[in-house]
């Protein structure tokens, strides 16, 4: 019994209040259902036991640890090199900070160890997590489903013909209008006379690169030859990448006259390469991006016409939907009126009109 | 009964084999301690009732959750703005997932939330954490001493006249030879001929800035005129404040003909002042950084002249000291024979020549 004058256990609460161990922990972790002389005797024998209840089994029954976790699916490097993620970071922080939430951000060295993330997850740290950058394929959706974490996530999930699809009901996420967004840009392009208009593509595993490949495609289906599909190069969101796709377009279409590029990386990427090869922008080669990537994009020669997308409102909309769907939490977290609590959220984006087309 | 019957408890297992709550804890967590003929009766109770132990009570027991917390004392935009967290995660990250740790990156807006950061340290949400950037007069090293962590400091903790001062016997810490860098940088300006040599600051409530900046006094002690206290201006290790001291120094002395910078970004920021007011560098002012931030270091105009720190690998050391410090970690993690498990380890720096200086 030296454990119980070192540090009173429930047990001895219990005990000594002549209830049960679960009428205890109800009563310390402020729950409801215990009857007022019952909840006294227990508040009674706290005191003159001076029990202090351990945070972390506190923790085990009241299920809240105000701390929420942001996943996000790609390597360490990566997360470190891509603004994106910064400012997308920077919208949950804010927004975490406010309901004093602490933020856990999970990292990794790549896909192998998404299992352990999932443990993670699991194991009772956490109240809910917040993930992007999901690839196809990556097993994480569903070791997170299985792990039973309420989840909100960044860009509309892919699930395939996964086994498990019946998951997709009820899934929770916020995305831009990806389509409509890069229908825009084309549009624009078609506007300013262009015919040639390339697009050079985000990585094709991911839901925002598909969805802006197919609006680039609605537009050029109007275009009389918009339909070649030499036109279309793939990369993969990164500077390097543009570059690489630039060249390949270049040497494939020398006749190019406009390209959209899946994001500001690649237009940067892009812009680079077309300097080289001596081409001037816009007057021989209009450039469009995507993101707005403050303040890269009025940095660039010239500065980017870009698609915008509120990149650190989809992370404070990412975290108030998950706050306001946990227990409880429609009291402490409002949404607008026209925020749907479960399902997509679209968030509109604008055509930002620079020099480079 | 019902939850017996929907979720064996540890009761029920205890029950069965006959013995006390705690045997059966210790036979489940693969403690040592309990005799086999006793285990062989559990191990059977617990096939028989199909006892499946919960992950987050089960790491109640053992105390361990195979992830390690990491604190920046900065606030979440400068943690993304900053390469040097970067690149201390880089080696931070890789470590730990060679051993099957999950780094959790604990992210604040600002000092305010340090109170929160420490109670989830003290949560049993983690085994250990890598707490870096601390300024003086942070709460967080005594929150984090009173939550019982394990801790291992980036860059020397000063206590100062704290209270619990006690503590500072066996903090255990990584960082470089910041003063012998500051000296050999300020040495090889000397060497070159210079006699104006300024020092623009880091930020002064952090021990990095204030060894580097004794390093500077020592070799200067020894220059004719060197004591001139106009020499040195305070910044805060930014490229925004590097350029404002720079135009602080230009105003005081402009005669100067030599500055070094107390790290690589605040010596960027001197770079483009230096430029702006027509001065050549080297020919009419040489500048040094110091950390040797690649490739930024390489890409500036001229390239930097610089004190290397080897920042992933500080991150990487700081990652092992603390694993090998947790229960069992010596078994699992060695450490160089000349590498003391406790205490700080200070890494060797290098001048790196390159054209400013």
């Amino acid at each position: 019994m030296t454990e119980a004058v070192s540090r009173p256990t429930l047990e001895a609460v219990a005990a000594l209040a002549g209830v049960s161990r679960a009428t205890v922990s109800r009563v310390v972790n402020g729950g409801d259902g215990v009857r007022e002389p019952l909840a006294e005797r227990v508040r009674q024998a706290v005191a003159e036991l001076g029990y202090v209840p351990n945070r972390a089994a506190r923790s085990l029954v009241t299920r809240r640890h105000d701390a929420v976790a942001v996943v996000i699916a790609e390597p360490e490097a990566r997360v470190f090199a891509d603004p994106f993620f910064a400012l997308q970071l920077r919208g949950i922080s804010k927004e975490l900070t406010a309901h004093d939430n602490q933020l856990v951000l999970l990292l990794t060295e790549g896909r192998d160890d998404h299992a352990r993330v999932a443990r993670y997850l699991a194991g009772g740290h956490v109240d809910g997590a917040l993930v992007f950058s999901l690839h196809l394929d990556d097993p994480l959706p569903g070791l997170i489903h299985d792990a039973g974490v309420p989840t909100v996530f960044g860009g509309r999930p892919d699930w395939g013909d996964d086994p498990r699809a019946g998951r997709s009901a009820g899934v929770v996420y916020v995305d831009c209008d990806n389509r409509g967004g890069a229908r825009a840009a084309v549009r624009h392009l078609v506007d300013l006379g262009r015919r040639r208009i390339a697009h050079l593509t985000g990585a094709l595993d991911q839901t925002s690169a598909v969805d802006r490949l197919d609006g680039y495609r609605e537009v050029m289906a109007d275009v009389p030859g918009g339909a070649d599909a030499r036109l279309v190069v793939e990369s993969d969101f990164t500077p390097a990448g543009g570059e690489r796709a630039m060249r390949t377009l270049l040497d494939r279409c020398p006749d190019v006259d406009a390209v959209f590029a899946a994001n500001d990386l690649t237009a940067l990427g892009a812009l680079r390469v077309l300097r080289e090869s001596g081409r001037r922008v816009p007057e021989d080669v209009a450039v469009i991006g995507f993101d707005d990537m403050l303040p890269v994009t009025e940095q660039t020669e010239p500065p980017l016409t870009t698609v915008r997308q509120d990149i650190e409102e989809m992370g404070r909309l990412m975290a108030r939907l998950l706050l306001h769907g946990l227990p409880g939490g429609r009291d402490r977290v409002a949404l607008r009126a026209d925020t749907p609590p479960d399902g997509g959220v679209i968030l509109p984006t604008t055509l930002i009109r620079r020099a480079s087309a």
